[in-house]
């Protein structure tokens, strides 16, 4: 047995979170930046609530609203400045994963002189600002990860950083925030949960500890999947799919991802799909794929979906998402190429050929 | 669904995981005090390895090896005394809970001018020393926990402090060096394990993930009880035992323990029993009394132990541990009393009076 176990952050879960212990979020610095994009911090109230404890505590702080979704180089270049004119010593992210993966980078930013490529050498001379990450969606886990993932133009692609110092310090998750998603971004968010659960469990980093949180989470998935597909998702699910999405932010904190990751990537980048969307289309064609070298798990999962076939899984995940995509010949090798250049393949439970994932993108379009 | 995660611990789990990974601690600081009592850290073979390791990378050292069993207050200001004089910038402790305990109160003292007994106040000017530790045991899951249990002889008992910042930063388990304990000490300490998984999984305090580490580390020692029983201990068992050790450990660090620790305090402090064995004697009884608050778990708990009833479990762990107590009617009431005033009480299922405690002390002696 062999194993590494660190999990950086502090959680807190529930609904009130926030305001049950402000005291947290006082002893966190004196001047905070918020980052965030347009949307969900304000939408889900989790702004409003962070700037009036911020007021009542007397913490200065200012607003970087400007993340976009996916998140480029040159977005987190301009949130470092930010931070710095600002002169803030700790950073709260509010949102989805860009917001979330951007508050890292500019923790980072904010203290070091350095060009945001550098971020890719994930040795920096001074310790990043402390970040507070406030989740509005189900499906990043980027609360309880180092993670940051960056689109980088000059590689056609996202690509992730991180270290033991980008965790989170604290994460409130409450459920609450995450009421104002629509129904498609519920279904979208909870898919890349899962996705981050599936591949940890059949990655070659996983970890007795990383398998025991990615069974929760594929199990609670599995009791959530009637509710995402008739769309029917009172607080107790809502709930549940805040957990499982920090259960597998706390999986792939310890194993990475592999390829549908790697594949996601390209339809993110090249055709604007949805993170866990893209992620979720190559669900069926990644189990088949990887059945042989990992039967056992595969079919733990399939037992805990309450399945009794990967094409029946598949169809329940067709059924959550519209495929509403379709590649080119030369984009399936594009793509297949791109995700072979992630170190995150190799992780994949059957050694990769690109020809391989060729074939599972010819499958899934 | 609410609660609070936080493991301040980061873990390298392997045989071997000392050497593979000095770099760590390297990064830990330039002056060492070495925190041990005078057996295990040398029989084990870990001291050696640490010291090897300190003088490869030029970590000056000084080792402070009396830290007594069940380490009283006097005996942790002699070792922060010692840690001032060496002007020590981390603490290594290495041995069973004892050494480990007393680590983190040294940690506290080295850097605060404070009497031992403010250690309770659990709030300290400066923050304490790193602290890297290394179990020669499988019991006390101090290596992932925030707390020190030291003997308060003005309260005739054992007491814990700890705050987020008594976590060590850094624990290496390597099952190696738990090979040179007693088959008596190898049972003594999974009996702890046991018990901290066991009282946090039936605690007020549980959460979703502690009963999930719980559940596994009540797993794990099923696949071990007869091993234990049998004194039949391969490395694979002892890497489990010192797997499950630090689940409990991960369990109480959100949990607390109730009330087989807070009787089992009273045998250690008046009787010399030792602590998991000291706990163990309760098991029974404790489950009896418990049942009806929370059956379901404790059901569970007996399915995974492979047994039909909480008499069958208890059947198994006397035959673990050999009962060479017994108990006046003075001291049954004394132990009652004294328990009543560990605030562990109160996590306890089902509400607890003092008449409870002298009636489990009674069945049990």
């Amino acid at each position: 047995m062999q194993f590494g176990f660190q999990i950086g952050t502090r959680v807190l879960f529930g609904k009130g979170c926030l305001f049950a212990n402000k005291d947290i979020l006082n002893k966190s610095g004196r001047r905070a930046l918020i980052v965030t994009g347009k949307g969900s911090a304000k939408v889900s109230g989790a702004l409003d609530h962070v700037e009036e404890i911020l007021r009542d505590c007397n913490i200065q702080f200012s607003i970087y609203d400007k993340v976009q979704n996916n998140p480029s180089l040159e977005n987190v270049a301009e949130g470092g400045r930010a931070a710095k004119e600002f002169n803030a010593d700790f950073i709260i992210g509010i949102g989805g994963g860009s917001p979330l993966d951007a508050s890292k980078a500019i923790a980072v930013l904010a203290v070091n002189n350095i060009e945001p490529l550098e971020l890719y050498k994930n040795v920096f001379e001074n310790k990043p600002l402390p970040i507070v990450a406030i989740p509005t969606t189900s499906g990043t886990g980027s609360e309880v990860t180092p993670y940051s993932i960056l689109t980088r133009d000059d590689m056609q692609t996202k690509m992730s950083f991180g270290n033991a110092d980008t965790f989170p310090k604290v994460a409130f998750l409450d459920a609450a925030y995450t009421e104002s998603m629509s129904s498609e971004t519920t279904v979208n968010t909870a898919v890349d949960a899962l996705s981050h659960a599936m591949e940890g469990y059949l990655s070659k980093r996983s970890t007795p500890i990383s398998d025991l949180l990615a069974v929760e989470a594929i199990k609670i998935f599995g009791e959530c999947t009637e509710a995402l597909t008739s769309n029917n998702i009172d607080f107790d699910k809502r709930e549940k799919l805040l957990y499982m999405s920090m259960l597998g932010g706390m999986v792939i904190s310890h194993t990475g991802t592999t390829i549908m990751h790697g594949l996601g990537y390209s339809l993110t980048y090249f055709k604007d799909v949805p993170h866990g969307k893209a992620n979720g289309f190559f669900m069926r064609e990644y189990l088949k794929y990887n059945y042989d070298a990992v039967s056992e798990k595969v079919d733990k999962m399939l037992k805990l979906f309450k399945v009794s076939s990967v094409d029946e899984f598949g169809d329940i995940v067709d059924k959550m998402l519209k495929k509403d995509v379709s590649l080119s010949s030369d984009e399936v090798h594009l793509y297949a190429s791109l995700a072979m250049k992630q170190r995150s393949t190799s992780y994949n439970a059957r050694e990769v050929a690109e020809s391989d994932l060729v074939d599972i993108l010819s499958k899934t379009f």
